[in-house]
């Protein structure tokens, strides 16, 4: 029966009423008073939501949208970043800068496993004359986390170079303090640990971060930072028609975020993926991610005994209306990844795993059940 | 009081509530059957209102986006294209070439006029070497729509260069057949004449486009066509997270253009301008565009006496709650805009001439009234 899907994807989530009846509200004009304080309103919000005072911009585009802003602004052709690659995302992060012309010195990383402080140090140490490195914190598609970033960050700082994190897939799901651990560059978007609908990145961008697009005009005319500061300043608005509705529904999902209380919001994020990782674990399903190194917000979980994680998605998503994504590449059919991100609770974990549960059974494969040890680590969940 | 406005604007627009309520159906997987069935249909209806069976894609942008679409894959560095400047859109639409190193042969217009095929024939005279000609069909920022069109992309074609053509403020207000005209790269935006709402950029892609996309990489990630088309041909999906609801909503608003009848759709739109211009002639207002190249879509109007448009604008915005728009730059206070677009009506158009009568009255400058001039006109329409 075509009821509503449960959607547990890495993104996009499930969005509440409220954003939804936002996203509704009627039309204005984006050059009028009504569009400038929803503009003012919002740029203050994402500045919560990164934990800044720096600059923040939102573009009219998806995730990607606001890496391709990063390099096109901050490098020119032919200066080098660091940037190591754990997955999928990882490739298409290095693909953007490479198309512009920039110089991508690689850090090949193991899938499952996430790159170290030590790791970027030998890079940087290689490569003096880097301008960059460039982290995705949260890799989408092994469902891994950068443990070290802080620590990267700083090093980074101290030898003169900025940091790009893309924290698309993360930022609301984990511990990001922009400011306390100098990202000098981040980019996030709408549709992940925010619960708004897709369409919309989020970027901010240091004072050392205005320095490197100073030097030159941006490659691109879309993704011009230096037009975007000078409408924001001069005129409270964006340089391009900008999707009001999306304006509006990031602007209540980031309320009902701060409504919650930001901080409490990170850590309901924690607690839900340690059921996550408890109950799978419970149910005898191993892990892609090495243990110090999973995600919080992307669960990925490998298929057992050769079963298409295929066969499992359509199954979840036809019959029991829970949506769960599967791997990317190589990694198509053999991991299936849960997204925790956004507007979780309890029963949409437990609806999801007792669905798993069922569909392995139809399946032919009968696993034993997780729910048990999901629930003593909902307990506390208000 | 602070009742809903009536966006009289040339983008967005008023939108149907069918639009909002397809916008808000529940969220999917756009890596998903549903995804896939509501992305290939979208495709179909965008190429019914582009009257093209080219390559059409969606991007999650606005139509500056699909500018930059244009620039970034059609064109390598060096390579020259044939540009008239009409107004600010004009100019942007140069800046966009020229960021991606292209050489933009300028053919500078007087603001009110508009581009004639002598004027191109002479550019492509002394610019054999040119490899595209790129027209703003309709000039939002002055009211002008270039009435020579058909004629310039026929001469380009048999001079063996392609045509980019920029319909964004005009695409469903006006004949435009594209393969009929054989224009080569076709630009519109969701916010127009199909009154969806902000947010995506519609392009069409001509088999010449394409031999030009081929021979060398797209600059650009982001707005790279050759990834747009094997995502669509190997999984019938987007690269990039698409802005699914905004895709609800486009679908659902081309609908209601198709069900009403596409050429009809047209055709109201040029009854509904003809409604605009004899009103406002009556009111004894002079419009900035000369006749024969007046917009259907963007109705230009200038301000008698001195009087600033802003002071007229911000009476209709928030006393009469009707909402047009103002000039740009050196424009900005001696012009004022009215769009004519999408779910345009006799009400609508009543209201709006009638609420420009009386703030022109409580200005202290009482004009004659146009409505007796605008009512045969609009007795025919359904």
């Amino acid at each position: 029966m075509e009821i509503p899907q449960l959607i547990m994807l890495p993104g996009p989530t499930n969005v509440h009423p409220r954003v939804y009846a936002a996203m509704c509200k009627p039309m204005i004009d984006h050059r009028s008073k009504e569009f400038r304080v929803l503009y003012m309103r919002l740029l203050e919000s994402v500045k919560k939501v990164f934990q800044t005072e720096n600059d923040v911009f939102i573009l009219t585009s998806s995730g990607t949208g606001g890496v391709e802003c990063a390099a096109s602004n901050l490098l020119l052709p032919g200066e080098k970043i660091i940037l190591p690659v754990a997955g999928n995302f990882g490739e298409r992060f290095a693909e953007s800068f490479s198309n512009y012309g920039i110089k991508v010195i690689r850090i090949n990383i193991e899938p499952g496993k996430s790159p170290k402080l030590e790791q970027i140090e030998a890079a940087i140490r290689n490569n003096p004359d880097a301008k960059a490195v460039a982290i995705i914190y949260n890799e989408t598609s092994t469902g891994t986390t950068v443990r070290d970033l802080s620590k990267i960050c700083k090093m980074a700082k101290d030898l003169g170079m900025i940091t790009i994190v893309d924290a698309i897939s993360i930022l609301g799901g984990d511990d990001l303090p922009v400011d306390e651990w100098e990202v000098d560059f981040c980019i996030a978007a709408s549709q992940k640990c925010l619960a708004a609908p897709p369409g919309l990145a989020l970027v901010s961008v240091s004072r050392d971060a205005w320095k490197l697009i100073e030097r030159a005009k941006p490659r691109s005319d879309y993704f011009d930072l230096i037009k975007y500061r000078k409408y924001r300043d001069e005129q409270k608005e964006t340089p391009f028609t900008p999707a009001i509705n999306l304006f509006y529904a990031l602007d209540e999902a980031i309320n009902i975020v701060l409504e919650y209380g930001f901080d409490k919001w990170i850590e309901r994020h924690k607690i839900t993926s340690k059921a996550y990782y408890s109950a799978i674990f419970a149910m005898g399903l191993p892990f892609l991610a090495e243990e110090w190194c999973r995600s919080n917000t992307v669960i990925a979980v490998k298929m057992p005994n050769g079963i298409p994680a295929k066969l499992l998605r359509e199954l979840l998503a036809e019959k029991y209306r829970v949506v769960v994504a599967g791997g990317f590449g190589g990694l198509r059919n053999s991991i299936f990844r849960i997204g925790n991100m956004g507007l979780i609770n309890p029963r949409d974990i437990l609806t999801t795993l007792s669905s798993i549960e069922s569909a392995f059974f139809e399946l032919g494969y009968p696993i034993k059940s997780g729910i048990e040890a999901a629930i003593p680590i909902l307990k506390n969940l208000d």
